[in-house]
Parts: structure tokens; C-alpha cells; sequence
């Protein structure tokens, strides 16, 4: 249970010994081909990484995706579409539950809030950012800087129909990276299976292995009503994984800590994990028992449930990571190491105690920063309306970021796009999140009487909840294109709420910026430049949600003595099913049993360094064919977010044979078929 | 927020600084008049200690509280008694919401399970147990020592019906003593304000302070079906407490872990508090849900509900409490004193070693040892009854602690008093147990399976509660009354299962005895002997739920630079009321606004060193009489369990003028206000 990990990380990445094996999720701009070569006795070349990177979507909704067919189909996880099949899911027609398949192209759905995105230039603007904020610090330079970025990005893409701009922020400040996309805002369902075949053992399996998980689904990338043109598309591949072959996994990770510093490891460790896990925990235990209540509670809830026992399955992992001293210790070395190996720099100075005072700082912002913003998908629209209405007045360069020319149209997309909003669910999260405001921040703190006057956390959110119109899209279209007047103007309580609180979120934001987010721009940067001198510069950044490749191998591993094998096939389903849920088989697997090919590879492992953000990345091989789509890691991946361990962290993967014979037998898909074998 | 803990325990013991001022929960047969002589020019005599033993109440509910009248009648706190409100409560008369008062004996209400108790001796037979397993490791250590307690037990009380005897380890096996009790078996309700009044501010105010609490209640022992005559009972007094007095807690506290070496601690902090946390968070947010289902539902899962968030404050407070690195330091260094002390000492060896090697060994056991025990009342019956009848057939010196001779009778009692079961909660208390079960334990492993079969936990919580027939207490004393036989031809469902759990239970605690329990007892010894021979034998034991007083004086502190006041006045309550529960006035203080005296003293706050058990305690002055009862500590007196920091941790109390108020203005009770008055 207690994953043993070893120690990843910066310091160890200086050495060349098989134990840092596959380590690192690569830029496009900065992949270790020589230490692939000598591992591996072959590495891609610039047209093998070109041609990958043109294939690989990101999804705004949070995953990873590749092009597999010239018409724009998509390969992602199920997970990754369950809230587009939930939100075009009605009491009568659960896509969720009984699976979805578009026949031809005029019934494929569209997905509210997402967008595919590809990566198609990427230009170091690290100077150009360092020169803006020199000098500054606090508040003055993440203002500086935020402005730079915003004029950057709308620099480069002036197009915003077609294109999005983003500079990224690598190495907590040690460079800054413009990434250019062409985007694509209108991304249709095209196929996905029943929900109990892609989450077949449910949470108690999930971040586990042995699987048998169906985590695949199919999207398509639409622009002006029709499907895109993807001629750069990955070749479909589906064949059985061989143990040992290299493999590439190509996605965007989304975040890792693991060139945090000694004080921030222990913020994590003292106050924001032991909170999250509690606060989510208890959130858990509230939708569980109010989807009990009802068939259409069960599945209006579904999605809300399993992204927060996702959440909590990962953050009680890196709290069993954080609690394993061996685990700690090794990073305190690497710490201690890179301190040692800077002594005497005097351009590097004490970037420690920088971090140090910033947290000591952001220890006593927390509470507040973290409670006054309640949970709900209406008062995030309430939240998203007045922010943009207020920020759209400044000029560009003013504007916080995500308000900024660049970000406005994915933010308008999913303030205005038509979705389903269920009040009791709405409720349920508004009286939660306003209860745990309460209860962390003390029922006299101001912060706790501004969110609830004197209304108690049940009856805000039942009034708010049941009296606002934000659920109608009308509504919140309106109120967008209606500017601030039409905001200020308005009787709906959820806005004026907003309006209440936003005040105190924008001072609490600027504290942070002063206190903690200024001086760690500093520092980052700082602590990056100790890194390239004593390391050199061939090293891998933290995630940041952009593009990155990892390589690694088909293989298993030994847990507690005992060897897991590397693969699972379609046939065990039917000897794990025990018939009670989660365990139970979907209704086509009962039902094609016979039909289908038990030998068929259905999950495998791999040992590429992924992380959250990675679901849906393609898993390719060395001839540039998808062999599968990672959809999860194992349980000794948690403390991947602090540090890699070649010898447990496995990926997992469901593999393109599973899915091809879902689409041939299970769920028969033929044109799906055609369309990915053609060339 | 977070309390700035300070080192207390045993090293600091040794100092007789005025930081360390306060400390203690002692035994009787060890006060430390010469300390309390010297801090505050007066300490009490043996008389004096003698009468107010003779006074003090043990309640088995896991409470303390004291007799205040010559017939019988005892001081308590209403969450003490809030169990009895809710057992004697329906659907048509909520005694617990609306309060209870009994205008004459006869309509007193039994309370079941509920027994009083009150010390006549305390004898050391210390070395007669060590005697008993000198020599000796593992499982037969802890059997020797188990059947010598059963032995001397059943040898000091004979009567059974009218006494109680329990051998009591104190410093974790350093000293055993002989507790005999005088025991009242019919404890009978008297008084109880609303619900609302005892529990204004709710979980929110809970464990804070200013409070204004009316957290105080009256019961009767009762004999024969006539109430106990009392004479030794202590003097009602009440009056206004004065700053500065001195005060006296006299009562249980439940249990502390201030002798803890830095490998239990680290189990606590890795491991068992994480895990608990999150655990019970989760109940916390199933609870609060269900409890909105219904009226039913929120009385009848109100009493649970209460217990979950009280226990969940305390973990949440201890994770703070060893997460903050100043407190864990001094800990540190006070073990870093004692081994240095130590060194050499041949008779002492290395008990640390033990310890650590023992919890290494916990640690393995720890997840099954904890999981494979569902929760229910019915299934706490169902186990009470197999496991009785089954040890029941052994010789008294053979069986497990639990089920000698000695504690037959109130395990007795508990199984068969007549009391409310509500399905609905059972099933929630036990689908949520199994399913935290399987996923602490995982899908695979043995003890899942054998928990779980191929049954969810949903399905099987369901299928045992709504089959069992152990909600009838004619069943119950049925099978209590037929044994080994009838418990094995019983074909109820949940009596079924404990049959099929218990086996593995009890090879789990064969385990840990064995491996940690055992060598803990010996490393115990070991530990006190290095205590006693560093410091002298003027220390505390650990808390143990037994008999303990503790000195102090009336005194607010200073929390992040401010003055918290020592008292709040009845008049306060008006002022912080809301309207919105928990802040809602009770019905009765509403009425009576105007009747009632503003200054009148409510609750007020102490030095004296107390933890969880407390509840319900006399808070005494140097002339004997009671000026409060205990019903809460501040936040900071939940880091106590590890150590006692007097300069910001108080006792929180309901004063007997506020009570006496009550009874004349809120809740006219005049029979009782006679009673009290009487000399």
C-alpha cells in the first residue's frame, strides 16, 4: 500500500546511471536525444519529434489527445469526454451510462467548453520578460510581467479566431516560452463507450493495475461546420504491446512540484494537503450520499464524484509520499547538494531564504486566498461575468491574466456555451464550500462574515442558487455582451454576490502577488540559473500544462516481492467481474462475451514519467504509430508529482488492439474502423 | 489558526519554572500539594481530597461529573446526556430539541447503557502483575498480564452487582493499580435545557472561545428503583467565578499520548491521523447529507453527527499540532534529555529500540487490524453477543479484557438495554465503513474479499441491516441468555457475519499483542523506570479514563496578540445570535430575553490541564464547592494531547450561575433549585 519511492528530481538528473532511466517530460525544444540513443540504441530525429508534435491535441477541458485519422478524429480517454457525454445526456437518454456512437457525421455532439488545440511554434522570449520586470519585485513585478506577457501573446496572435498565444512560464522563472496554437473551438463526439466499461472497478481500482478499463473515446475537430483536415494525423496501430519496446508518451502534464524548495515542500506537507484531503473528503462523502437519493441524482452527479475521488485518491498519495521520510529526505539532499554546489555565486545569491520569507508570508494569506471563493458552476459564471465585465475596461496590458485579449475567447466560450446545470448539485457545492469557509477561517473572521452575513452556508446557497437566472445561457450572453453597465444593473443575486465578494478576492490576489508570487518570480528564476550551473541545461522543467514527450518502455514492476505483469487482457474482465458495482460488466461485454477475443491486450505499462493533464496522451512507438492512450498511473505514481522512480512509477495505458476490438465486436463502429485503417 | 504549541510532558516536568505551572493530570494517590503550596499559597489536605474523591462521577457513556445533592443528583454536561435525550425521543416528542425536565422522580427517564461510578479504593499491584509476566514476550506476556488482571479483578469485587474492579496501567506499564468502584447501574435523566442552548455556535464554536453554552444537565443514580443517598456529594455554589482563584478539575480525561517516544508519534502523524481524517471527513459530509433527507433524519442522526465532528476537531488538531516543527521539536529534545539520562543505565537498556521495533511491526498490522471492524450498532451487538458467548465459555483468567468477570455485567447491560435503532443510519455507518475498508485495503486483498465477498458494500450494508432481527432487545437478550448454542443456530444475517469476521479479528489481535502490544508493556516499564529514575516519582501518568484532578486558576489568554476575556456573561448570547442556525436562539431564551440577568457569568475559562472524558467534570474551589462544569477546551488544547502549553491552553466551563439562572428564569425548575440549595 505504502509506495517506497525513491528520489527524482534535479540533482539526480546530473547523473547518467540506469537508475534515472526514463525520467523527464521533455520540452519539443529541449529532447535529450543522446541519453535516449545511448539507453535505448535509438532516439527520433527533428522530422520524427515535428511530426508527433503537429498530431498531438491538447483539450482545454483539462487532457491530452492525438489526431489519428485525416478528418480530424481524435483519440482521448473516456474520462476525459465524460462531461461532454454528461452534459448532452437528458433522464430519457443517459449517454453517460449507455455509451454513444454517432453513425455518421450530422449526429456527432458537440462538446460545451472544449477546445483541441495544437502546438505549431514554439519562440524563447525569456530576455524580453526578465528585461521588463528587472528591477522590480512584489506586486510592481508581476504587474510588469503579466503586461508583457499579455502584449506578447497579442502580438503573436492576432488572429484569435484561429489561433491562441501563450507565454509559458518554465522552470518557476527560469524561462519563458511563447507557445503559439492553431485552435479549435468546436469539437464534436464521435464515439464513446458505455461509462462502466471505461471505469470498470470504479475509484477502489483507479491509480491501480492490474486494469481493465475501456479508457478510450473518440472526437472529432470541426471549424466552419465541417470536420478538419489532419493530414499530419498518427497512424493508427493496433497491435499488441511488446514487453521492453520503447514508447513515447506526448501530451501536456499539468502540474509537478518537483523543483520545489524545502519550504514549499512543507507548506504542502503542513497545511494545503491535510486541508484539501479533509475538505474533499467531506465533499465526497456529501455527493455520495446524495446521489443515493435518486436515479437522476446518480447521474447528474456522477461527473462531479468521480473528479473528486480522482483529486482525493491523488492528493492522499502525495500526503503518503510527503509522510515517508526516506522519500523526504532524498530531496532534502538534492536541496542540500545544489545549495553547495552555488555557495560562493554571488549572482545566485540565497534564493532559498527568498522562497523561505515568501512562504512564511503566503502561510498567513492562505486561508483567506483559499475560502473566500465559493464552488458551483453558477457562481463561477457569476464570478467569470463580473471579473470579465470589470477587466475588459482596462486596457490589455492592465488586465489580470485571463482576462487578457488572448484568454477571452476560451473564457467567453465557456461562460456562453449551452450546458446543463443541476441546482441541487449547485446547492450542494455552494453549502459545502461556504461551510468549510467557516469552519477553517472561525465564524468572527471578517472574511466569514462578508461570504455569509448572517445567513447561515444552507440558506446562501439555497437562495442564491434558486433565485438566479445564470443557469439560462440567454441570460449569462446577455450579461457578457452587456459590459459592466448591464453587470451592475443587474437584480440576479448570484451576480450581485459576486460583486460583493470580488473586491476581496482582487485585494487578497495582490497581497499574493506582493508577498508570494513577486518574490518567487525572483527566486525562480534564480534557483533555475543555480540548476543550469550546476547541472548543465539538458533538464526537463515542471509541468505547466503544455506539450512535453516521455520516453520510457513497455514494462512491469515488483510490488512487495511480487512481480506485476506488464499487461492485462480483455478475457480477465470477465474472471474480476463479480457482478456488484463497481465490478459489474458493462451490458455489451456481457453480451458479445462470446464473441470476443480474450488474448487481446487490454491495459498495459509502460514506464514513461507522466502526471494529471497526461490522460489521453498517445502512447507511440518508434515508427510513430499509436499503440494506445495513457489513461492513468499506478499507485506509486502519486509521489510523482515531487520526484520519479523508474522502478514503480508505471504509466498505464489502454492499448489500440483493446479498442479495436471494442470497435469490431463490442460496440460495432464500422465506418470508425474504415476511417482508421485508411492511410 | 494554527496554535503555537509549547513543550510540555515529562522532560519539562522535571523543572519547576512557571511555564510548566498547571500542568498535570494527577492521580489522587500522587497530588502534588508541595507544587500547588508553592504556586498559589494554599494546596488542598488529604480530607479534602478525600471528600471530593468520594464526590466524583465516572459516567461509562465516557464522561465524568460529580453529585451535588444528597439524593443521588448528578452535575453533568448535556452532550453528556444528549445520547439519553435521543434514545428516550420520538417522532412526536423530540426530547432533545426541546429539552427535558422531570417535575417529579417518577417521570425521571432511564438511560440506557449508562452507568455511574465512583472510586472507593485505589490499590498498587504493580508488582504483583509484573510478577505475572516477568520473563515473558509477545502474546504470552500480554496473556499472563491479561489473566493476572482477571484474577485480581475478580478477587477485589466480588460483588459484582454493586462494584466494579479494574486494573489500570499507568505509564504505559510502569505502574499497575487495583481501581474499585462503587457502582450505580440506573441512571436515571432530570433536567436538560433545549438542544440549541447547550449547542448555540454549533460544530463552528466548538473547541473556541467566547462561547455561550449552556452545556450542563442533571441526572440521578438510582438503587433499587429508589434514588442513592449521596451525603458526601459536593456544594452547589453558584457564584460568580473571580480571576486568578483557583480552581480544581476533578474527572476522567480519556487518554493522552505525552509519554509517546518519537516512533509512536511519527505512526500517529504518518499514518494513523492522515488516515483518520480523511475517514471521517467523509462520514461527516455522508451524515450532514443524509440528515437534510428528513426531520427523521435529522434528529435521529443528530447525536452521530455531533460525535463525528467533535472526534474529527480533535484529529484536525493533533495533524496541526505535530505538522507544526516547533512543537515537534521540543518533543524531540525532551526524549533527547531523558535517553541522554538514561545512558548507561543497564536495568533500562533501550527501550526507544522496542518501541520502534514494535511500531514497524504495527505498521504492517495496522490497516486490518483497523478495517476488518465494521461499524453499526447492529453490528456492534451482533459482535458483543458472538464474542461474549464464545469467551463466556472459557475459564476467567482465558479470556479477552472485555469479557471477564469483572466487565461482564456492563457489557451486559449494554447489549440488552432497550434503545432506538434507526436502520437508515446503520446502513450508512456501515456501507461507509466497508467501503472505506476496500479502499484502504484494496480490491485484492484477502481481508477485502473476506469482508466483502462478491457483494458491494452498499448491497451488503443492505442486506444485513434490513434482515437482522437484532434491533429487538428480546432477541438480543435471547441470545445473550442461550450462549455459544443459540448464537451458532441463529440464522440471523448480521450474527452470520460477525461469526465469519471474528476468527480474523482475533487472529489480528493474536498479532498485535504479540508483536506490538507485548513488547510495548515490557518498553512501558522500561520508560517509566528511566522517567521515575531522571525525574523522581512526582509525575503524571497518561490519561486513562480514571479517576485524575487537576489545579489551575481562572484566566483568559492572549491569541495572535489579543486578549481573549476569561468569561462571557448570558447577556452575550442575544448579541451574537444571527437568527441562522447554529446561531439561532434557543426557543426558551427567547421568551424569557427579559427575565433573564445579562451579567449573570456563562462561560468562563481556566488553566487546568484536561482532555476529552473531562466532559462534565466539577470545576472546584478551594472550599469544595462546584462553580462550573468542564465541557470544552480552546483550540490550543488540542495539541494537549501530546503537551500541555499553559500559556494559551484553557479549560472551557459552563458556571453553576448560569445553570442556576436557568433554572430559575429559562427553564423554571423549582424542585430542583430547592434540592440544590438544601445543605
Amino acid at each position: 500500500m505504502k509506495p517506497t519511492l525513491l528520489l527524482a528530481g534535479a540533482a539526480a538528473l546530473a547523473m547518467t546511471s540506469a537508475a534515472q532511466a526514463d525520467e523527464g517530460m521533455w520540452t519539443f525544444d529541449n529532447f535529450p536525444t543522446a541519453k535516449v540513443q545511448a539507453a535505448y540504441g535509438w532516439a527520433p530525429d527533428k522530422a520524427w519529434l515535428d511530426r508527433v508534435q503537429a498530431a498531438a491535441v491538447r483539450l482545454t477541458g483539462g487532457c491530452s489527445a492525438s489526431f489519428v485519422s485525416s478528418s480530424g478524429l481524435i483519440l482521448t480517454n473516456h474520462h476525459c469526454v465524460a462531461s461532454c457525454l454528461y452534459d448532452n445526456s437528458t433522464g430519457e437518454n443517459d449517454l453517460l451510462k449507455n455509451g454513444f456512437l454517432a453513425d455518421r457525421r450530422t449526429l456527432e455532439k458537440k462538446c460545451p467548453g472544449q477546445q483541441a488545440e495544437v502546438v505549431t511554434k514554439i519562440s524563447d522570449v525569456t530576455s524580453q520578460v526578465k528585461a521588463a520586470y528587472a528591477g522590480l519585485d512584489g506586486e510592481a513585478l508581476t504587474k510588469a510581467r503579466d503586461a508583457k506577457f499579455a502584449e506578447i501573446e497579442k502580438a503573436g496572435c492576432p488572429d484569435t479566431a484561429m489561433t491562441r498565444c501563450e507565454v509559458v512560464t518554465l522552470f518557476g522563472g527560469g524561462e519563458y516560452k511563447l507557445y503559439t496554437y492553431r485552435k479549435y473551438s468546436d469539437v464534436r463526439l464521435v464515439w464513446a463507450p458505455e461509462d462502466r466499461a471505461a471505469t470498470f472497478g470504479g475509484d477502489p481500482d483507479n491509480f491501480n493495475f492490474p486494469r481493465y478499463s475501456l479508457d478510450a473515446s473518440f472526437l472529432r475537430a470541426y471549424e466552419n461546420g465541417k470536420p478538419v483536415a489532419t493530414p499530419q494525423h498518427l497512424k493508427w496501430e493496433p497491435r499488441e504491446p511488446k514487453l521492453g519496446e520503447l514508447t513515447f508518451v506526448v501530451g501536456n502534464p499539468g502540474s509537478t512540484s518537483r523543483l520545489f524548495t524545502g519550504s514549499q515542500l512543507a507548506f504542502e506537507h503542513e497545511v494545503r494537503l491535510p486541508i484539501t484531503v479533509a475538505v474533499l473528503s467531506e465533499l465526497r462523502g456529501r455527493l455520495i450520499r446524495a446521489m443515493e437519493e435518486s436515479p437522476e441524482n446518480e447521474r447528474e452527479g456522477l461527473d462531479m464524484l468521480n473528479g473528486v475521488e480522482n483529486s482525493l485518491k491523488v492528493y492522499i498519495g502525495r500526503m503518503k509520499a510527503l509522510n515517508d521520510p526516506a522519500f523526504t529526505q532524498k530531496l532534502a539532499d538534492a536541496e542540500t547538494e545544489l545549495k553547495q554546489k552555488s555557495k560562493g555565486n554571488a549572482e545566485i545569491g540565497d534564493p532559498w531564504a527568498t522562497v523561505q520569507k515568501a512562504v512564511n508570508a503566503y502561510r498567513s494569506l492562505y486561508l483567506p486566498y483559499r475560502f473566500t471563493n465559493p464552488s458551483g458552476e453558477l457562481y463561477g459564471y457569476a464570478e467569470s461575468l463580473v471579473m470579465a465585465a470589470q477587466e475588459r475596461a482596462k486596457p490589455n496590458a492592465e488586465r489580470l491574466p485571463g482576462y487578457t485579449d488572448s484568454a477571452l475567447p476560451l473564457l467567453e466560450k465557456r461562460v456562453l456555451d449551452e450546458k446543463p446545470v443541476y441546482p441541487w448539485l449547485d446547492e450542494l457545492m455552494m453549502e459545502w464550500s461556504l461551510s468549510k469557509a467557516r469552519e477553517y477561517l472561525g465564524v468572527d473572521d471578517p472574511d466569514s462574515k462578508l461570504l455569509l452575513g448572517k445567513e447561515s452556508p444552507e440558506e446562501l446557497a439555497s437562495r442564491l442558487v434558486n433565485n438566479t437566472k445564470l443557469a439560462d445561457p440567454a441570460y449569462r450572453k446577455q450579461l457578457w455582451e452587456g459590459g459592466l453597465d448591464a453587470i451592475k444593473a443587474s437584480d440576479d443575486p448570484m451576480i450581485q454576490y459576486a460583486l460583493k465578494l470580488i473586491p476581496r478576492q482582487r485585494e487578497l490576489q495582490q497581497e499574493v502577488n506582493a508577498q508570494y508570487a513577486g518574490p518567487l518570480a525572483i527566486a525562480g528564476g534564480k534557483l533555475a540559473d543555480a540548476r543550469f550551473a550546476a547541472y548543465g541545461t539538458d533538464l526537463y522543467p515542471d509541468a505547466t500544462f503544455t506539450l512535453r514527450i516521455s520516453y520510457g518502455k513497455v514494462a512491469g514492476w515488483i510490488e512487495r516481492g511480487k512481480e506485476v505483469p506488464f499487461q492485462t487482457t480483455l478475457g480477465g474482465t470477465f474472471d474480476r467481474a463479480t457482478g456488484s458495482p463497481p465490478f459489474d460488466l458493462a451490458p455489451a461485454f456481457a453480451k458479445h462475451e462470446k464473441d470476443i477475443d480474450p488474448n487481446v491486450t487490454y491495459d498495459f505499462v509502460t514506464t514513461n514519467d507522466i502526471i494529471g493533464g497526461n490522460s489521453g496522451s498517445p502512447v507511440i512507438d518508434r515508427a510513430g504509430g499509436v499503440i494506445g492512450a495513457a489513461f492513468d498511473g499506478n499507485i506509486n505514481s502519486l509521489g510523482g508529482n515531487y520526484g520519479y522512480d523508474g522502478s514503480v512509477n508505471r504509466t498505464v495505458v489502454v492499448s489500440t488492439a483493446a479498442v479495436q476490438e471494442a470497435l469490431e465486436k463490442i460496440y460495432p463502429a464500422p465506418n470508425l474502423v474504415k476511417e482508421l485503417a485508411a492511410k
